[in-house]
Formats: C-alpha cells, sequence, structure tokens
C-alpha cells in the first residue's frame, strides 16, 4: 500500500504547491492514502472549516496536527468534530478532537493514524510515548498499517519515539520544524522514520514567515506582526510502501519538489 | 576552494567514522580545508586536548563547537588558547576563547571560519546576529571567504540568520542537533546554506546516545547518566566550492556516509 | 528622600485601588517621588496613553514597564517617547523607547530611574547586569538617588542583579511575578532590594486573570481568551527612605494593603 | 492541630538554622507535625541518608522533596523507599518513591501529606492538577487534614492549584523558589495558602549559592561549579492551625528568623 504523507502545509502558498503536485504524484505513484498536517494551512495559523475543505478538495483524505491548530478559534469545535481531522492526542482529557483514527483507502485497505506532540521546548501535555502505547494497542485490534505524526521540536524526542515503537506502527514521522531532514530510514522491525517531513509553502521565508519579519523579530526581540511569504513554494513529503499483512514499511522516500 | 564541513562529531564511534572516510574524501574531491564542530568529541560530551590533537592528526585544521564545550572542565583555558580551535562568538566578554579566525590552505587560500550559538530553546548569550555583523566586518578585511557554523536549535533562528548574512559570508552552516536536514542551497548573493550538516557518530542511537537510556529518560523524566552509543557510525557534512576571489560559494553539496 | 514604588497595576482594579490609596499614602508618608510598573495597566496587557494619563493623574509621576509594553501595538511608538514611560532598558539597539531617565521630586531632588529585563524563562534581550553597569554610570554623573526596576521571573536572576548593584544603587526592586515577596531588605552598601514588590490588582485571581480561565488553561493546555478579574483589588508597593547626599537607602518598608 | 512547615532546607547552614530554631517554636507554638522540604538539604543538591536522618532527629516527621531530590544517584532508592521521605507524585509510573502519605502525630491525629511538582518553566511531568485530584481523593478516605507541597516556579501555577484545591484540603504551600512571599491567606473553603514559604538556609547568597558565583555566571553563561554559601542563616516556615474534625484552616502564619 503507498501512503503519501505531507508536512505542514502553510497557507495560500502552500495550498498551491500541493494543487500543482499533488495529483501528478498520486497518479504516477499509485497513492492509496494522502494525509497532510495542516496546522498552518489557513494563513500560516491553524485551520478553518473552508480551508479544511479545500484540502480534501486537493484529494486529502486525513488531516492532522499540532500546536497551532487552536489558533482559530472561530469554529474550531465544529471542524475538530470532523472525522478526518485529528489534532494531538496527547493533549489531555477534555480537550475537543481526537488523536487517532482508523481510515479506509478506496482499494478496501484500512491506515490506523496517530497524531501526537512532543513536549520538549512544547506545551505541557500527557506523555507521548505512553498515549502512543495506548493508542497503538487500540488500532492495532484493527489494522497492522498504523501511521505515526509526531509534531515535535526536538530531534532526541522524535528518534527516541521512533525507536520505542520500532516494530509496533507502520510508520513515525516528524513535523513541526518546517524543514525537512535527511535521515529518512527503515528501523528495526519494519518501522519507517524520519525526523521531519518539512514544509510544504514558501521557502523563501523563515519557516513560511515573510524572513524581513522574522529576521526584525530576532534582531529587536519584541512581538511582531508577522506575515506569510510567498515566494518559491516547495512540496514536502515522504512516500510509503506499506505491506498491508504485516504494517510494515517496505520504503520511505523523501520528496522534495520546488516549483 | 573546496572547504569540507563535518557535523557535530560525537566520541569515538564519531572519530572512528572519520579515520574511515576523511582522507578517501579529502583525495578524491581535492579538498583544501577541513572544518569539524568538535564539541562531542570527547565521549560525547565536550572536548579535550588530547581528543582535540586526536582530530588535527586525522586532517581536521579548525574545529569549532557549541554549548557543549563547556563539559570538560579540565585544561579548558588552555583548550580555547589554541587557535585552532573556535567556540561561539556570542559569549560575552570575559569569557576564555575566541569565537572567530582566518585560517590558511595549504595551497595559499585563506579562510574566516566564525563560530557562533543561537538563543531560541538556549542559553542567554549576545545577539547571533549583531555579532555576526561585526565579526563579518572584521574577518573581510582579511578574505572575501568566510564560514560561519551556526549551533543552534531551532530551524527559525537558522534560516533567518542565513537569510540575514547572505551575500556577506561564503556559507551559514547549522549544527547542533545532531540531524543532517535536506534544505541545502545557495542564497542569494553566493551563501550556502543549510539548517543542520547532522552528526558524525553512532546512528542506532538516540543523536549519540544509546537509545535504550534516551527513552528511559523521556519515559521517566529523572535524570540519566547517559552512555555513547556504539553502533553504525555515519559520517555527516557538507562540501563546499568556493570562488576565492568573491567569497560566493558556486555549490554546497551533502555528504552522509554509512560505514 | 521618600520614594514609593508601586508593583505592577493591573487593569481597572490595579487603578482602583491605587485611587484609593495612593493619595491618603502619599500624603501620611510625606511621599517625594511615585514609581509605579504599568506594564499591564491597560486591560491587563500593555498601557495606553489614556491608561498612561490616567495614572499620571493619580499621582503617579514615573512608569516602568516590562515584557507586556508591546502588548497594545497601537500608538506604542508615541507613548514610548513620552519621557516619563520606560520600557526595559537592555532590549536592543532600535527598540523604541528608553530604560533609563533622572526626574526631579518637586521639593528639588533628583532621581534616576533604570527599568530593566531579566533573561531567565524570558526574552533573549542584552544582558541586564552588563547594561546596568553602563546605565548607573551614566546616571551616577547626575546623581546618587537611583531606582532599579527589574522585571524578571526567577529569583536567582534578581537576587544576583542585586548583590551585583549592592553599593551602586539606592535599589533594586522585583517585578512581574505578581506575587510580593517578604525578603525585603538592605544590602551591604545601603541598597534596598525586594525580589517582588507584588501586584496592584485583584487578589482573587491568578495573578490578575480570572482563576477559573487560568485553571482551565492549566487542565487543558491550550490557549485561552484570559478575562481580568475583578473581586478583592490590593496595592503591593514598597516605600523607600533615601538618604540623598549618599544615595543609600535607610529604610524598605513594604506595603500590601486589601480594600 | 498545629503543623510547622518549612521551607526548602539548603546545606549546613540550613541545617544549623533548624538546629537552633526548630526546638525552642515546636515547644512554643505547641506543634504537632514537623514538614520539611528536604531537596537540598546534602550540600545543597539532594538529600542522603545520612541528612535525612539527622532530618528527622531535629524534629522533622516528614520530608518533601521536589526536581533536586534526583542529584545524589547512590543510595535514591532506597532512601525513595523510606516512608517518610516523598517526591513529587505526578512523576510519572515507574519513577521510585511515593508522592503522598497519612502521617500519624504523638496526639494520635492523622495528616495527609501530598508531594506535587509544577510544570511550567520545568519538567515534562504529569499534570499536578489531575494528580492532585486523584491524590486528594485517597487521602481524604483516611482523613481531612491534608498538606499539599506544591513545589514550582511560577506563581500563575501555584496560585492556580491553590484555588483548584481550595476547599479540598488544609493547605497548599509553594517551595522552590527559596524566596518567601508574603501573599499567605485562607482561601475560600479553609485552604491556607502561600506561593512560596522560602528557604531554610544561608540570606548572603543566591538562592542558597556563593553570591560571587552566581553573579558570574549570569555574566558569564556557561556552567559554573556552583559552593554553598554559609553566612546569615534564615529559618523560613509556614505554621498552621488546622481543624481536626473538618480539615480546614484556621490560620497560617508566616515565619523567617533571622540568626
Ligand atoms: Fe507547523
Ligand atoms: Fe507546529
Ligand atoms: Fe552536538
Ligand atoms: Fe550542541
Ligand atoms: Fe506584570
Ligand atoms: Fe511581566
Ligand atoms: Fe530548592
Ligand atoms: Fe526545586
Amino acid at each position: 500500500m503507498n501512503i503519501l504523507f505531507i508536512g505542514d502545509v502553510v497557507g495560500r502558498p502552500g495550498r498551491q504547491a500541493m494543487k500543482q503536485h499533488l495529483d501528478p504524484l498520486v497518479d504516477a505513484r499509485m497513492v492509496d492514502l494522502v494525509v497532510a498536517n495542516g496546522e498552518n494551512a489557513a494563513g500560516g495559523f491553524g485551520l478553518t472549516a473552508e480551508v479544511g475543505r479545500e484540502l480534501f478538495d486537493l484529494g486529502v483524505q486525513v488531516i492532522t496536527s499540532g500546536n497551532h491548530i487552536w489558533d482559530k478559534k472561530e469554529g474550531l469545535d465544529c471542524l475538530l468534530s470532523e472525522g478526518r481531522i485529528l489534532r494531538p492526542g496527547n493533549y489531555p482529557e477534555g480537550v475537543p478532537g481526537q488523536g487517532s483514527a482508523v481510515f479506509s483507502t478506496p482499494a478496501g485497505g484500512r491506515v490506523g493514524v496517530i497524531n501526537l506532540e512532543g513536549r520538549v521546548f512544547m506545551a505541557n501535555l500527557d506523555c507521548p510515548f505512553r498515549v502512543a502505547d495506548r493508542l497503538v494497542e487500540e488500532l492495532r485490534q484493527v489494522t497492522p498499517v498504523i501511521l505515526v505524526d509526531f509534531h515535535a521540536e526536538a530531534t532526541s524526542e522524535k528518534i527516541a519515539l521512533g525507536h520505542y515503537l520500532a516494530g509496533r506502527v507502520s510508520a513515525v514521522l516528524g513535523t513541526h520544524t518546517h524543514v525537512q531532514t535527511a535521515d529518512e530510514r527503515i528501523l528495526p522491525g519494519g518501522t519507517a522514520f524520519i525526523s521531519d517531513v518539512g514544509m510544504t509553502g514558501s521557502q523563501d521565508s523563515v519557516i513560511g514567515i515573510r524572513k524581513e519579519i522574522a529576521i526584525e523579530k530576532f534582531l529587536k526581540q519584541v512581538p511582531m506582526r508577522f506575515e506569510l511569504a510567498k515566494k518559491d513554494p516547495i512540496f514536502s513529503a515522504v512516500l510509503l510502501d506499506v505491506d498491508e499483512r504485516s504494517g510494515q514499511a517496505r520504503t520511505i522516500e523523501r520528496i522534495l519538489v520546488r516549483s
């Protein structure tokens, strides 16, 4: 089974890169399921129902997210009750939305998707390792094909979760830093891993933000009104070939397309 | 001029990867200058005079460093007075060592090297952007070929410094996360950039540390005595081709060799 | 000379506590100069020209601030060009506003006021210790009576600056935590010190915020729209008696008045 | 019932302040139970079996702790299996030691003690609010007299937990900042509260550390070998009068004795 996972889609430039590259890629590589991290899809900060629909129309079947999913407050509860949109599963009890679900591919395969958020340099959430234990066990009742989007800052935490889940899930894919890493590999037990899938958005920027403003922020250390960059959109993803029977990944391939 | 920059060398496995790969690479690619980040070269934490000498014997001409350079306290002042070892230049006045220097290649070229450390999620140092301004101006009196090792955690800070120095230095190369990124490129003005060169050390690990211990640390959140991992050493570097006249980088090539 | 320093004024409840307590206190204790930290004076977040005027009308002669001064973006430059409003002096060069000034009391005394911000758990500013060196030296050309508002989170950083400046300034007064500490004392050399002066605002709250919302935030770890608490306003300040000739503080007295 | 709670005992100076002040205080105020936070009792960093015994011999019946309890690694498991020594209860499952227990006073009263650690600017532990829910419910099966040592950095988190547990426990007492706050009060429902009880150790210091070294650390931003300060030991505590039947606190009194 071929699964395409697209890294943090940032605003309109990110959505345009998807419009340009997604369909041809799905065709050429016979992709069965498309998952995209949408935490920055609406104007760079958060997600709206409208932008969610746009991503689904572009061919995405599952949207994962991360710390920025809370940025747009209007319609958030409604958005998170949409079954195809996940937020990290290690937010505490009582927070709206869900952190995992099982999805069916057109060909009838079943894929469990888990979304988690790191804690190093981030929020005080429940332990992603222990929540992973629970969610993986739940999903394995249904399917051995399980994908984890681990939205985290520190390479140490991401790699540790990869090793921790090796042999139990099909893939642990990092998001959040907006920079694709070159460490994709198959861990023992058939778990595909990459520290970060990277961003789908304007590369002539500072992780999607207009570079002049980001530089000014570093120089002055006062709050700034960020604006999205527009130039040089890139499309960042990984393509997984997963054995449906065992859930083991056979290959992980980095994809980074410049427009 | 061909410059090879090697990312954080972690302990004996890192030094062994260098022993295996450095000489052939220098020969094959006609490398003029070898720079390596040595902040983790001694047992994973810091640097000693002995390990410094070992790196120089292996063919390194300049050692840069970062936050871990202070880990081994014995002989530190002596080490940092060795002209070929740099520590980040944005430590405050009064801290031993130097953050930049000019080095000569065997062929008679001159290369300025600047070492800086990020502040996001790290220590409260002087502003790396403003210190860069000063050091770049100083070195440009001597040579247009200038290399910056920016030892930092956050992708935003690294990319922002890249854009900030674009056109003024030959390269801004990130270190510290121990994971190579796939975003190498030449910024406008001829500045080679990569968010992180990656680690030279055991890949079957969590950024160089034995994975079982790192996982235990994440699960328990109490201090652990870390041990170095030994298996699967990798060699991570970038190779730059820099125009000696203009100081502009013509190419940046990622190198990641498994043993 | 009697100087009254009022800790972080939080919104309308804080201003009302001032209306009630300031005048009688100034009369009873023959206060020569009133300084107040106004970083939260406008609705709990930042300061406006209008609220600044209100504080001046209430009898404040100097307004200091801190990290929240940047919250209200409209009219900020104008506000910070008002000579009686300070922002921390260790923001980098190029940031609007000033971090120190000399003020005259009605009786003709001169008081230097310095505003600084901590870095531990806060922003990446210039070193408050070194900026203090410079600003103290400048002000001492004019007057030996110098007051420092050190707006900082960590007790260690605040106490360290107190010891660092002991004998060089009349007082180092902490702000920012919104909780008054009981460690007021005169350090060797005649420097009055307190880790935190505390908040002037609603005590039936979480540092000024409605407690139900603050608790929900800790339970859920997602962003919340904060609202100001209104009940039980308190007035927190310290009263200093400073020798005008030497600049040495004779006494520091904590003031905490419930309404 | 009179309960004396002593804030972070720092090294030998702290223990000597206890030797001097504890017995007379227990006599004069007819104290039924003495609890002390011992996370810094051994040389300023951690606790040993020997120092634990010394504290018990001085009259302490229960030792609570915090983030520094892990500093001395030898004998730690043994230490934490001693029933009278608690570590924060919101460390994850599998960590040695316990976070709550019930103790009997000589007069036959029963006091539940809970130890928790904050997460703001600290480690990624389980939610102290939710763990408090569970532990309070457990202890209330046995006794309504319940004391919480909340070892935390941020005033917001401490005050929020106070309000959260108001009416359910006898006291929420903050520790960790080593500076006594002046905000002691009885919250609605009879819960005594103070943001921080303060340190029992050398006051002529930076939170217990020799001030020259602490200042140097702030100036240079490199690791330092800390040494304990010795001069001017202070004894910081709060005295609670708790109604045994209801568990409600009648009074909370701050105690700060200079030697
Ligand atoms: Fe993102
Ligand atoms: Fe994110
Ligand atoms: Fe490193
Ligand atoms: Fe590092
Ligand atoms: Fe404030
Ligand atoms: Fe503040
Ligand atoms: Fe402590
Ligand atoms: Fe502590």
